[in-house]
């Protein structure tokens, strides 16, 4: 038996040591879906390269089309299992930039309404979770010479911005990255006593539309009645997606969604909590989806349409009395189940050009897609996981589902034969993907003994 | 009885003269919306002054809180009709001036395709326009020692920065300003051939509306399915504003709306324009307004509401997944006939609040707003200057209407009491606005001797 405790007290020790390591990844301002930064996703992959070589893992930047992939590779006992641990290095824009209370690149530990957090755009999504991991096989190695068990580490630079080098990626090198399992961390906590291991998560079409009129902008005094206008085009569009009810009306939307088990209905309902808890904290209170669903059946269970961006015509201050040219929208479905990634954008792309005039054209773009996962419950990983992070947290561990997709996960499925666990220790109120992003100081400092807890936990029989 | 053939040779003889003016007035780059040339307008202002002094009109610049007035009065004969002249000698900016093919501010005369004009910016908007009754007079007064009617000049400094002195300076000043009728020159001919008459300008009503729901941008995995989004809230808006036959369904917006005589309706068909000769040079075919309405019609004679302008959520390259906390359009209603701003607003945004659910809220931003005005058809001076039109030109003179809206027009009726005539001898090419703005020679000559006439012809019982 290897003893854990030295291990969890060595990460109280060197958290400091933590952070400041942090700190210097989300310094690297590695915004995969701006061309703009591409040197600064490659930096930040060297840095992970070095970082893992610092630890003694046989560790190397791996160029892709896109942003360079981070592979390494630690032995393990014999008869160990051999996991696949996945993160991202890639963060989000971070516009609009006045919104920020702090420099996005500058993290620091700071204390909000008595809470120590982390700030930083990718302090939480997923710099600062990836780094927990990262920091346990550290401290493991530290106190014990080795790793209890063989580790694969992947680390992606697209997963904002597609991940589309990501399937070719595993194709390519599939024997190399094929491991007993996967372990995921991208996801939240159910709150910030409980931990939770998600086993189903949504799949996603990304769209972009541009429905193009006239072939300048007109001036609408000389042109308004007779020209067409491309925002009221779009408009038309985006309002005929869904009905009176919240349901999605393209043909064929629903062809592969089941309904959710009741017994699993039944624990998610007791979950505590309601539309008033989920929505309250970000202003709202009246869900938007489909009538008659409960929370959690359709943020995790159901699918939807959500428009993500419009723009058209005259924005700025003041007024411009045009018609535009152009205008155009980013449309996401969140899918679940069965549902075909390529059959929903053929049907959408069918339902958006019969609502184009024949003087009118549209264009379409692809920004990803991914059929959604529904994880087996039944793994013993699943099971050693769960007892090992209700041993680190204040309330046992829940078996929960996402709405959010992680493509990578289905990829591990369908290209590596791999189930993955995904565990993770962002909260709600992380602000990812907006102004403000920030890690809990605990999610990051227990978070990294989760892992030490875990790597122990699945490494004996 | 005046004779009005010395007049018109006397203009023959002095167009050399009169270019050189021109040119004079050209060479001032008073360009109003950018404060470095205010100087310039100040400048062009005084050489309006003493131009009109110089004729025998009591003339002054009368200082505002932007640029400055030109007024300028001529006594006429006891009993002949008193006449209000208005123009602008401000013009636009003239970036990018690398696209001129001469110096904006050196105006000369050159030939295009084997048409004299008059190249420079402001050549026809509005200074040539305005010297055009300028020379008219000169000649009038040099050939008879007098005018053949009471004449006041107001040439105003900021009409393409928002005329925002102009109504202020017509309240201080109504008594001095008010006539018997106004006469605007700020307008184009129907084509090269065929003088026109404007009698009807649409109204404007402009609206900002932005919807807000969330109280921060979220991830649309997360939150989608649950959290209203902003941008589905506006679209469902934008949609509703038209019904499938290209009609406004605001409650009330039709109210005062009327049908235009059907004579009207006939010569605005018989102009030789058709959807196809109208859309067809911006890439378009089909008429976008209410279905069963001629062209001329929806342009000139129906109400519209167009989205100028609509912005939310992520609009960069690539694809951000996010439930904007806001999203917002620019609108603008054209307005015919009696159709009321004040009440097309209010019932706007009646309408806007019904579609927005309980949890979020809207915000409305006013972008002005203007009736619509309709000129009496039967006005003696409407038909004098018609048939004075009809003798200069080679094809009788239309009588036709505006899509878009002056706004001097509509402070005179309300202001001052006055209709006004809307004649000008600008053409389609003549690029205003834009680089190398030109004046045909032919509408600089022949528009001065149109003002003689017309002057002669409305003097006469």
């Amino acid at each position: 038996m290897t003893a854990i405790a030295p291990v969890l007290d060595t990460l109280d020790k060197n958290l400091d040591a933590s952070l400041k390591r942090l700190f210097d990844l989300v310094k690297i301002p590695s915004i995969s879906t701006d061309p703009a930064y591409a040197a600064d996703c490659r930096c930040a992959a060297e840095w992970l390269v070095a970082d893992l070589k610092s630890i003694g893992f046989e560790a190397s930047l791996r160029d892709t089309e896109g942003h360079p992939m981070v592979v390494g590779h630690h032995a393990g006992p014999k008869d160990a299992p051999h996991i696949l641990f996945y993160g991202h290095y890639d963060v989000q824009p971070v516009d609009p930039l006045n919104l920020w209370r702090d420099d996005p690149f500058e993290a620091k530990v700071k204390e909000i309404d008595s809470v120590k957090v982390i700030t930083g755009r990718g302090s939480a999504d997923d710099k600062g979770q990836l780094m927990t991991f990262v920091e346990a096989c550290r401290a493991y190695k530290q106190v014990h010479g080795q790793l209890p068990c063989e580790v694969t580490i992947l680390f992606e630079g697209e997963e904002e911005s597609g991940s589309r080098s990501l399937k070719p990626f595993l194709d390519a090198n599939a024997k190399e990255l094929t491991a007993d399992f996967a372990m995921v961390c991208d996801t939240g906590m159910q709150n910030r006593e409980t931990p939770s291991i998600c086993v189903a998560l949504r799949g996603l079409v990304g769209e972009e539309i541009t429905v193009k009129a006239a072939n300048r902008d007109l001036h609408s005094g000389m042109y308004g009645g007779a020209a067409a206008n491309p925002i009221r085009i779009l408009a038309k569009i985006l309002a005929d997606v869904h009905d009176e009810t919240g349901r999605v009306t393209i043909p064929g939307f629903y062809d592969g969604v089941e309904e959710t088990p009741s017994q699993v209905l039944a624990q998610w309902n007791n979950l505590g909590e309601t539309f008033e808890t989920f929505l309250g904290p970000v202003g709202l209170s009246i869900p938007s989806g489909e009538k008659g669903r409960s929370l959690h059946e359709l943020v995790w269970a159901r699918p939807t349409a959500e428009f993500n961006g419009v723009t058209g015509g005259y924005t700025g201050a003041g007024f411009k009395t045009v018609i535009a040219a152009q205008a155009s929208s980013k449309i996401s479905f969140r899918l679940v189940h069965k549902q075909d990634p390529v059959k929903i954008r053929e049907a959408f792309r069918a339902f958006v050009r019969e609502r184009i005039p024949a003087d009118c054209t549209v264009e379409f773009e692809e920004h990803g897609g991914s059929p959604a996962l529904q994880l087996s419950y039944d793994s013993p990983f699943l099971s050693k996981a769960k007892a090992a992070l209700s041993d680190e947290w204040p309330k046992p561990t829940v078996v929960t589902a996402m709405g959010g997709s992680i493509p990578i996960v289905g990829d591990f499925k369908r290209v590596l034969g791999m189930e993955s666990l995904l565990v993770g220790f962002g909260l709600d109120d992380d602000c990812i993907h907006s102004p403000n992003e920030k890690y809990d100081l605990s999610s990051f400092h227990k978070g990294q003994r989760s892992w030490a807890r875990i790597l122990d936990a699945i490494s004996k029989g």
